[in-house]
């Protein structure tokens, strides 16, 4: 049984804490922070009983024996910190940190500390991503030669939360990189990325963009095309396309409902799951799943810090291309 | 070489004309009657240079060797008889008449001469159709269990042709009786059918209906279920679903185009192809091909008098089931 | 906040007490029975403080509020009867019963009682088929026509099931006549059907069939074609279509996961979701959910015994349709 | 009613006769060049009398209109020279030449001749493609944001073609390159690639590439993601993505057939069309019959030699950009 705190309380918080407390049974959050009055009825529903307004008096409760980090990227680093040097082991939110230097710096940590540590790419657990990894494992269509990954939000957050997020590249494209580096297993050598803004919203002051296009090219020769959207009318679309010697194998998205209605306009399916919570539902859940029963099982992470890192230099990448227009050699 | 003689220019003879002088290199429509002024264009732009005001002096042209009957199937019989007689390979289109008893002597005329005779039913030559009955012949899903057909027309006839066209079950039902037997390849012993009158157009008066449901059970088990519409909003509506020991075989509708639209509402085909003519272009010609074909190579009719009496025989049964409420054992 | 008692620990049983500690915060499973030593474990992890090795022990518990009765079919009636007579509002499983008089009287009990009842015909809440329903209200394809529903199971049940079961047409069929009726919202007036054994289980001793398709007419001319069959090597095949005036409505079936192979020999989609219970997880617990909040906010049950009555009927008419061969008329 | 000669009767050239012989009636091929034995039955077959050994000869038939030029594209500089000098309407097959200057000289050539030019890219003729474009162009989706195009050959041809083909770029990419440029209707204002040998060819030795992938972007912003293989185990894959502020437009691969297998591995579609003359049949035809349409009623060219030209130039940044490494702006 594994005892678990959380630090951070909004949207993703809460989605792991209700999974942990309903769906595992060999794990239990028993201490969150930082908890303020409109939390109460929530951790008291979902029976966390230890609440803390600091992080630091959190750590201090020994029977806590790993955190989930779910904290702005901005505390990231130094929630990572406080937690290795208390000896916790971490689950940590993606992107762990925007700065390259400081990833490095928390791959030491988690080291010295003889800590696990998982970051939270959780679309490598979705059942269907999952399905895909395996039937692509087992050799059905040989070694991929392109790799296609489209994915684009139903809507673009606020400009508040652009101007700290590290930008498209490192917001967005980064769940596609480590996807791409999940699904062909080798290096990214080379990038190449444009991009442009589409939409209203203002995000050119921020050197931001709305819409991307990105070419990957690992040592193996795999080309990757990926394109990310921050407005996609019709809904939350995720979709891979791998194609190999002997095939292809592709992921659709999940449709909102089986209903389909054929009438003198054509035939009609119903829209895209429209909200990545309800597309990544059961990922948040597993993704969990498998941080706890590593720890039990002493395996090591599913997701290492060195993920973290290699996403992180790649989407580092894709911002310099945009900015040099030219290839970034890797 | 094979000379055609074709009787009756609407608008399926005019196919088979097309198509023999198009695509056929071995079968020539040499002949035509009754030919009106405003066919005569028509002929020559597609090379037909004997034109006959009456049926009886066309076929006393010796090198015709063959004749398409297309006429309205109330002449049908005078026609087969005078063709039979004089010794010309017949090909009639469907139904062949709305009488068992003039069918039954029709298949002693065509005996007696010795010649070739193949009823029209284009359908069990539609390269989609023909896949099925191939895969399912190679055993591909086992045994038939159970066999759905879905034909729905886009829109009704006009009520003078309905009048004269021995009702639903003999004009549209026919051709999925057809098909069922085809598929099938065995037996109908019994008939049950429901029926009703749900449009604007006033076909009850003829004792017609235009909507229904047909129940088949052959002798081997297999039951079969059959629904019609001559209303259906969104095109012509052609499926077929058969259920086998080992899995499913299905054709779906053809589609207008394979464009397909995503949007706010969701994901849009387009429209199943519209038109008979349009969904079973490749039939017809398919179906005067195997004919010229067989006779060339002196091999069987695949579409016998016999095959036409039978699916004429299961029509009138489900008329019967449907005025008496009750199964009909064939 | 209503407290509940469930007679019952099969499979089902185990689904509803899950569902009901999981995710219902206005109701709680407190006692259980009968209960044996196996089932202590999954009682306490659900938090299930009450149990009983008898029935009427535990309606004694005052404070009960309602009773799921999820108990063998034949023991419905008594188990119904004891919770009427103790004021408790019931969920009973379908069917309630395989005799038409035996729920006749239930009507009377629960009428005279005062209590809510309600028939486990959970697909009614599954949310495909919810939303189909939804879309059919709105008159998106206007007046039903012709409905046809396929269901498939993957496997049988055991023969000692079987001879149980009230038959096919009870035990399976019975739920696509309650989908009819609940889609068509009218009054069945006439049922015929044929059936067959094609498997090699020989449930044939028993007077019963593996394979049967039924037609349905309402009252408002629309017909309904059923197929049926206890052995579907693809998985479980539920698939509805209401084809109307302005076009078709379709459920499809669910399939395992998204991923798509295309190679040399076409384009693979997973199989549909193979258990019934994988297919219809969300409505088992939208069913429980429903009938908690009707208790609650004093109105009718969705799903009453007059309903369960109803489709019982049309059961034993398609029974009775295939021993005599004839259509009945209701 | 135009009259036709061709040089070339390859497979594509033979394609043009028959499609004119066989299917338009405004126009007809009376001369063809170079003539061999072999080629005697085929043109007596489709009415073609006129037969000579060389171009120059063939091109002084006064009674000509138009030349189809279906030579090596090696020859097509000087047979648009020679029918440009003698004032003959030309359509010519794609690509016009592998050099810039000669293409803009026949620019010149075709412009002083006042001649009509059509370069043979009958992609854009495509029924399907023509409804995504004329959809694209009644605005249902907004301007183009991302293009994604997907083009893979199910076999590589021969080394030897391939030599004298200038390249992947230059002989498959040209032809998305100029559906790019259809479609969204503006000029490409940069060009980057990345290619690489996956085959068993050995087609490296020839500076050639069997796999590549292509960014686009366009003066307006619309960024543009190609893919092309010479290698593609399931047939021929042709599929076109335009990604708009108000939804995506697709066109998917057409089907060898639409029977469907569901099995106990899953529900199986068959394999798309595999030669791109089966997938195209259509645009052969209707890119001809829109030549000989353009030049009766004196309309201009639908695809001219600007158009060959801007394509040209594009596929060679592509080409550079490959070996440079680097994007290359036009």
């Amino acid at each position: 049984m594994l005892n678990l705190g959380i630090v951070g309380l909004g949207r993703i918080g809460k989605i792991h804490v209700t999974n942990v407390q309903r769906y595992l049974s060999n794990a239990k959050v028993i201490a969150a922070c930082p908890v303020k009055k409109k939390d109460d009825s929530f951790l008291k529903v979902n029976g966390v009983s230890l609440h803390f307004e600091s992080y630091e008096e959190m750590i201090k409760v020994k029977k806590i024996d790993a955190v989930i980090i779910a904290s702005p990227t901005a505390f990231h680093f130094e929630h990572i910190k406080i937690a290795a040097e208390a000896g916790k082991h971490i689950f940590c939110e993606k992107p762990i940190d925007l700065s390259y230097q400081k990833v490095k710096m928390i791959i030491d940590l988690v080291s010295r500390a003889g800590i696990q540590f998982m970051v939270g790419f959780n679309r490598r657990f979705d059942p269907h991503i999952n399905h895909l990894k395996n039937t692509y494992d087992d050799r059905k269509i040989g070694e991929a030669r392109v790799l296609k990954i489209t994915s684009r939000d139903p809507k673009p957050p606020s400009l508040d939360y652009i101007k700290n997020s590290g930008g498209l590249f490192l917001d967005m494209t980064i769940h596609d990189i480590d996807m791409a580096r999940f699904l062909v297993g080798d290096r990214v050598i080379q990038v190449s990325s444009n991009g442009t803004v589409f939409g209203d919203l203002q995000i050119g002051a921020y050197d931001d963009i709305d819409t991307a296009v990105v070419t990957l090219i690992f040592s193996n020769g795999c080309m990757v095309q990926i394109d990310n959207s921050r407005y996609c009318s019709y809904g939350y679309d995720q979709r891979i396309e791998i194609f190999g010697e002997k095939g292809k194998l592709t992921t659709n998205n999940i449709l909102e409902n089986s209903v389909q209605i054929t009438n003198s306009s054509g035939h009609h399916d119903a829209r895209a799951q429209y909200f990545f919570i309800d597309r990544y539902a059961d990922s948040y859940l597993n993704i969990l799943k498998n941080f706890v029963e590593n720890i039990l099982n002493n395996k090591p992470s599913s997701v290492s810090a060195e993920d973290g890192l290699a996403a992180l230099s790649i989407a580092l990448a894709a911002k310099k291309s945009l900015v040099e227009n030219r290839s970034i050699i890797i």
